[in-house]
């Protein structure tokens, strides 16, 4: 009789190997490993990955190279919609990690599966996103969570690794980092807590430079297609070119408080020089460009669509929808924007665009304009007015009256 | 016959001693100008400004001091609101002026006016408050604005008051400031383009500290009672006291692109180091003791609250509502907060509080916890994504029967 | 020398007869009368109008039919937004209004007009309207409106046109009668006043049909296709049907409550049989194929449209920007909706859709079912309740704490 | 060794009737059972459960009158806030349902109950409510759910029964009814389908009355205290009349189709006569007395707190802080309703309040007005006319900008 097939969603790390051998040896799965690379990886760590995966006996591995689709359906719209996590955060992980249980779960029908496994603990917000996207594009398949159900410790894995053969040093880093195209996360002992900042030396990119440098960015409806002279033809080269630029700054640090989707608060440090920068920048161009109830009407649908896209409900058609209005709402959003760097900070200079409705043409703010008159303001003020005018003077009626009643 | 008295919102600059003798002297009115001052103003500037009023020929000056007034009635909501202007500027004239508006409205029905003048221009925001504070105040009363109907030039204007024996200096300043309690706006050259930014020496407050401080903001209920080791009473006092601290580093500053209430785009500069602070800690503070559904609910009222701030609807009674809504929010917002100042940065380290749902009580965030289980999560997981779940097999099925219809 | 033209929104009533003749002969304009018939006029009325404007003395009259364009651009979005403002009204007037605002803008553009008029009266909404649509479309024509400037009673009118030659009966009915294809509104005495109702007689349909009957509505991506054995390929001839079938049973009657654009209450009766058994039809419909965030976000948006519809600001691209997501949120919105008309009510007794998420595969509500069990609903309900649950016992600690401080 | 205690949430139907038997018997427990009142019951009913509890053996019985307070502590809020979910449902079930979980939590933690017990099954809304409920008040408590985890048959829980000597008729009726204070909710056969509608005899009160009354609802700051000549103290006793008055006419009838938390559509009959009167005229009233943004806000917190009071989460603090929002909404919501009943169908004929803003005071709609000229009307639509006609205008230059460079 065949093996049955398991998917397994793998990074390479002592979890991920952990199941491999789990589910190969203890459970008798014919193991498909699977890594989603969205942006974070070399070629040299995919390869080692790969081989990591063959060593540890899985039937197959691949790696699905997603960078391109993880720009175009998902953090496009955190762009056009300036997304940032309770005014802080730009959902780096969040992003990343439901488009790679998504990007499982399609492997997994593609080939057939009918179990899947992913590798997170009991504690975190990984584990429903996984769960969730695999339940809704498998709705058959088993979901097996070793490392959530066995809640073994690191220990009892790396002896259960080396009892299986795999004799290796699982080194064990002071601080836990997640790299991906749209940031890096970072965890570690000042993170558990409500009170501790990160050390200097835990943040992944030093700073290495002191002199601040002026940069443009330019956008084209809304995407980031170039930086200074250099135009380029995906967006996901002018995020990588940003990161390296803005990194040896140390911009784009902070502490992100958030609530994760089991309902527990919990607190990571970040590095995202890429998205604080275009994130800012789009966000004054729009300023310039999109009437005040466009202004509005895109936060109230931004924020909702990086909260369901944090708690993993990405696949829900609600998000379809809104991307369909973020992109509706970004023809005018062409310019050049204007960023200095400086160590820890970065200042938006300015915009230029065709669609700037600070036109000079309709006369400016601060000076008297010819398209309308003291008198038409006199009478928007008045009509303005109208309503709590009357409120006032009915409450003084009501209130009057009644104490001629008492 | 008496004549009849106008109440001239005064500040002492050019327009607003125009209009003293305009009024006083073509008009034949009984000028009674006023001050309101929200802490933007010395002693001794309080007292010039009245001397400067007497000289000019009002039959009365008053000054009316509505500093705390304006923290308890105004500012305070804009703290429990965390409110930031399209996420950049903490309305620091808006809410000054409507408020004075109001004061100066006030003062007119005490003292029984029927006329009330402002010295606002017809190109800005600021007529717009003082019109529509006026008309709801004192709807009977006429609103009489020379600067904005008789359109004068500054010259015509310094030319009309020389004639009239007032023969001073008006200088012209390279930039334009109003300093308040809540920032000080820096209005210039190069705020009058999309693209200029204001250079170092056009900010009021220049740099002058260079070492980082650590310092620790205590809240109470939401609102900032001290520094440090030091308790205020009054938060008023802790406000100014941060401005001192942080203004030297240059922190606060930023350049906001609005939309005014007359339908223009507008850009201005400002420095507002306190409220960005406060406002930053605060919200730390708040994603650590509020749930995530209060944390939702408070940025939607918060951040209508400041448009209808800045608009000139402050006295909306829906504005009472969500004072209400905000303040009740604030039961949990207790606690310190630690952040570090830089020069032209300021860094929020972390924060203590006896409310913080981050306790470890309850096990954290990266750590298995004890008070549900892997099995709880799957099965939460799985009932999360129900609905969804259904809707692409229902669809997979609709488009099925339809393809097989064809 | 050429005289100017102007081109005028003519019904054919006494203002907008009156205009022609003050326009043409006291004020020497070359008047272009135009009519923009949205389906509220018989072809008899618009010839019948046609001749009135010429018989008047305008220089050239235009009927622009615009009945599906009106569909298309307008009314078709609030049948998917489900729009009732107040949850009563369907904006029957003020869809029409607008949109025909904007199609007299768009002609004067066509033609060349640097003057535009309309006989609106300064007390209701149709003058902002007006003003808006002709100020945006044409930003440097002359707006003009006698009615609202001159403010003649109608007696006035009436004598201005007879000394002109127009001597013919102006019939002042009881009751303001505005009848389109989205419904008809009523004024009377009675709306005047906070406290009437319409009698009988005021209602345009009268009540001639007794015996209830059940109808089918057949929805395509959310647009009304047909009326039970009947299709149609014109969703604007399913609705006159509808409103043919419907209206003798004097279904869709109420009397709206809404704030006017000038900020003062206002009271309107209306019959609009059509607009509330579609609405109620779709929504339902609805309620069966969209998930619960689609139908929260469908309610927000649509909500904000017909609110903005309403107050003239239709040519805001925010309105692009929605209507865009409301029709992608349509997909699935396929179905037969069944309906039991009776006197003065209509009750949606079901419906089927392909798309239906209520689907017996997946069991109901009310009988267990196996996409889940008990305890996934266990381990639901208790992550659901962690953050709760932490709140309230972080409380009691907090406080326990402060008490045994004191 | 002394028997652990249970408390169990007892409605004297079969299941909660074989929860008594096998959590005594089975489990040895000492069971405790609760009955809370909040309307549904009369006395006979209520000493009949009794009686049933303690001759199941149960060792106390407790039933805990809560009608005023669920009235002040929910309904109140509800018809503050015009809660009709998804504009159709008064939350009948919803709101009696968690209202009473939280009663039987906090009675368990009063006598020291280490475990709790409801009698849900594992499909509906019910078992979330109890379990959130119970979690939160009692977190170490362990849940007990026998009928969701046994999935025994109906048959089966009767032959349990009978082999413990409990013989009795357990009366199945054709449709399950659960009456309470806010409404009546029906389950059958047709609510099982999309496509069925309940029969006239399905209902439970059935329509005796046929010729139209007019009553007159008097509303005391948003609470309705009394129905025409009679003042009530408690708003229950006049909700508990308007449900008498009301409901011989077959109002307030129809089926809500809804999304239930664990993310199936459901489908459920109600009659509401009271709830849904009430709701229309206290909103009525509210168009005359608030101003356009508080009506505007209201609808947002209100409809969100019917959806998590719906949902089970009615203990979460931000539902405290709307609660204090609708209620500081209320002061001017006071006032007579005039409303005709007629079979199946209401009409809110008008309304008179002090605080109506529709004053003749201020002029009405349809009439010139003294407060504002056409002049002001004209400055008004062109001030708010600015930013869209800037828009175009720019829009107009920017593409001829870039045809011309093409």
């Amino acid at each position: 009789m065949a093996q049955q097939k398991v998917v397994l969603a793998f990074s390479g790390g002592l979890d991920t190997s952990f199941c491999v051998k789990y589910l190969s040896e203890d459970k008798g799965y014919e193991v498909h490993s699977v890594l989603v690379d969205t942006g974070g990886f070399s070629d040299a760590e995919l390869k080692a990955i790969e081989e990591r995966a063959y060593s540890l006996g899985v039937a197959h591995h691949a790696t699905i190279s997603k960078t391109d689709d993880y720009y175009q359906q998902c953090l496009k719209y955190l762009v056009f919609g300036n997304v940032l996590k309770y005014n802080t955060y730009p959902l780096s992980v969040s992003a990343e990690r439901i488009f790679q249980a998504v990007a499982v779960g399609e492997y997994a029908r593609t080939i057939g599966a009918r179990a899947i496994a992913h590798g997170s603990t009991g504690a975190g917000n990984d584990q429903v996103r996984f769960d969730m996207a695999f339940r809704i594009i498998l709705p058959q398949a088993e979901i097996i969570t070793p490392i959530r159900d066995l809640r073994l410790s690191r220990e009892a894995e790396i002896d259960y690794l080396k009892a299986k053969g795999v004799d290796q040093e699982w080194h064990k880093a002071a601080y836990s980092i997640n790299k991906g195209l749209w940031g890096t996360s970072v965890g570690g002992k000042e993170t558990l807590t409500s009170n501790g900042y990160l050390p200097e030396p835990a943040w992944p990119t030093q700073v290495t430079k002191s002199e601040p440098e002026t940069i443009t960015l330019h956008f084209e409806e809304g995407e980031l297609k170039g930086i200074g002279d250099e135009k380029v033809a995906n967006p996901v080269d002018a995020i990588k070119q940003l990161t390296e630029l803005a990194g040896p700054f140390g911009i784009g640090r902070d502490i992100h408080v958030g609530d994760t989707i089991i309902g527990i608060k919990g607190r990571v440090g970040f590095e995202a020089p890429a998205p604080l920068i275009i994130i800012k920048a789009h966000h004054t161009l729009e300023k310039h460009v999109l009437t005040k109830w466009q202004l509005y009407w895109k936060d109230q649908l931004a924020n909702w669509y990086g909260t369901m896209l944090h708690e993993g409900q990405f696949i829900d058609p609600v998000m379809r929808n809104i991307e369909t209005f973020l992109t509706e709402t970004q023809a005018h959003v062409t310019g050049q924007v204007h960023v200095q760097l400086a160590p820890y900070r970065f200042t938006v200079l300015g915009i230029e665009s065709p669609y700037d409705l600070m036109s000079s043409v309709f006369g400016s703010y601060g000076e008297m304009n010819n398209a309308w008159t003291g008198d038409d303001v006199r009478g928007f003020s008045k009509v303005m007015s109208n309503q709590v005018m009357i409120y006032e003077k009915v409450k003084e009626l009501a209130e009057g009256k009644n104490n001629a009643a008492e």
